[in-house]
């Protein structure tokens, strides 16, 4: 199953790769080039490349509940610009002050400063014009369970919340507790994972117990995919993580590795992927791909 | 009516303030401090003071269209929100590097760069999480219109789009057309100006017709608010404006100003008034507080 879900993994990435381009602005009309192209291909290429995990949760879920595909995959998309957008931010002299990402120069060095700022900006609001479309569903209380889950998921409870504490505990040089950094994770890796999860069950109008399913795996496995990137920034090399490694343990960032030793992280990750296949049991066999994934992301390399 | 508008905007921007306190997140639950604390105060921080000028556009559209007050209030604040946002971004270091915003520090000088880039993107999402709220309106294809037009005004193809290009115009040193200038600012400004507009219409389910007049309020509206701005940038000083005057002109900005000088610019924008007026003429007595609005513009000091 191992390298089916890695032939999978690698053609979603392919199909999200084409359907991203399609969705995002251009920098051309009509063969004109628009006075704000620059903006626009930057936005372009932050979304460019990625493993698409979160669009690979978006569909994968999606179609345990039955969902078409090229409707998923609008709702995929969209989770991909916030992600981009994250990273963009996050890259950024003021945060992270990182050089590389996905292996190519990041947003502001590829561009500058203020064309990243910028461009992160719209692609957060791009995120919401796509989910705002009736081209994603058709019933406009799904568009908007959508939006709200997704907003909540991202905002100052969620991603951009748990950025600002990671940024604090580490200027402020004071270890974290264990509960601390699982909420500091679930905020800003954890919630966007989660709510991929959760977005293909509102898709599918699952009822409550699935919902509680699939938010549950993605909650357990969020935290396997931030313990085994802070084993990849310890273990791995930079040319196959794709971007610096080392950075965190460096900047004695609070992570999960630093708080427990690698072999106790690893346990745990192992622990967490079994209750991650344990949540989505009952839907049997529509839960294998899920199953495969959580499996798969304990051992990635990059 | 100069005199009862000048009480009517101070009467509103109290409201607001009020409002956006009780609407934003907290940095305290039951009485303990969050770890995000400090990027909840900054957001909280950089909502506050401000003209609420796009505050008042909703809720006097929505008046118009007999809306009940505490309901466009939600997307007064919202839009009030994403204005704050772009405030805070507008003014780090790497665009305009202004240190003094609304007669105080800016974000990034009250807080640090890292935080204010933080404050700014979550406050975009707490915007789509406030119009995500059946609160804000029951029916949820009034919210997602609201979401669609609000996401429309402030990204690549508004607000955003057109900050892009007002940087690349300072940088490039080239003058733009008059053609050119009016789609910067009817993108950078204009644009969130109208939809605040809109929004009432939106909220108050207008037919087509009165969607159209207060649209063609809203777009006229904005130019002429652009080009006091830009003219107060010359004639104002700093403590009444609230922030740093002469920078745009300094920076050999693309405005009206510079393009028309002061005389035709205000020619101009008390044209652009009277066509203002006009689009809301068939409201009769019911857009008298919009018209009485659109001639205090023209006569503001800050």
């Amino acid at each position: 199953m191992s390298d089916d879900i890695r032939v999978r993994l690698a053609d979603t990435a392919a199909d999200v790769e084409d359907s991203l381009a399609a969705l995002l602005p251009q920098p051309k009309v009509k063969g004109e080039r628009l006075a704000e192209a620059r903006l626009i291909e930057a936005m372009r290429y932050a979304c460019e490349g990625g493993k698409r995990l979160r669009a690979f949760l978006v569909l994968e879920t999606a179609a345990v509940f039955g969902v078409a595909r090229d409707r998923a995959m609008r709702v995929a998309c969209a989770i991909e610009c916030i992600h981009a957008y994250s990273l963009i931010h996050d890259d950024l002299p003021c945060m992270d002050d990182d050089d590389l990402r996905r292996g190519r120069p990041t947003t502001h060095r590829q561009f500058d400063e203020a064309t990243a700022v910028l461009a992160g900006d719209a692609l957060q609001t791009h995120a919401f014009t796509l989910l705002a479309d009736e081209a994603t569903h058709e019933n406009a209380f799904v568009r908007i369970a959508l939006i709200a889950a997704i907003a909540k998921a991202c905002g100052a409870a969620g991603m951009v919340g748990g950025q600002m504490i990671d940024i604090e505990a580490e200027s402020a040089g004071e270890a974290l507790s264990l509960p601390e950094i699982t909420r500091l994770q679930r905020m800003k890796t954890g919630a966007l994972i989660e709510v991929s999860c959760q977005a293909g069950a509102i898709l599918g109008q699952a009822d409550t117990a699935h919902m509680r399913m699939v938010e549950g795996y993605g909650r357990d496995f969020g935290l396997v995919f931030q313990i085994v990137d802070d084993l990849l920034d310890i273990e791995g090399d930079a040319a196959t993580v794709g971007k610096a490694v080392g950075k965190d343990t460096e900047a004695g960032k609070a992570t999960f590795v630093q708080m427990l030793g690698i072999d106790n992280a690893r346990d745990r990750a192992e622990r967490l992927t079994e209750q991650a296949i344990a949540h989505i049991r009952p839907l049997a066999g529509r839960g294998d791909v899920l199953a495969a994934l959580a499996r798969h992301a304990l051992t990635r390399k990059n």
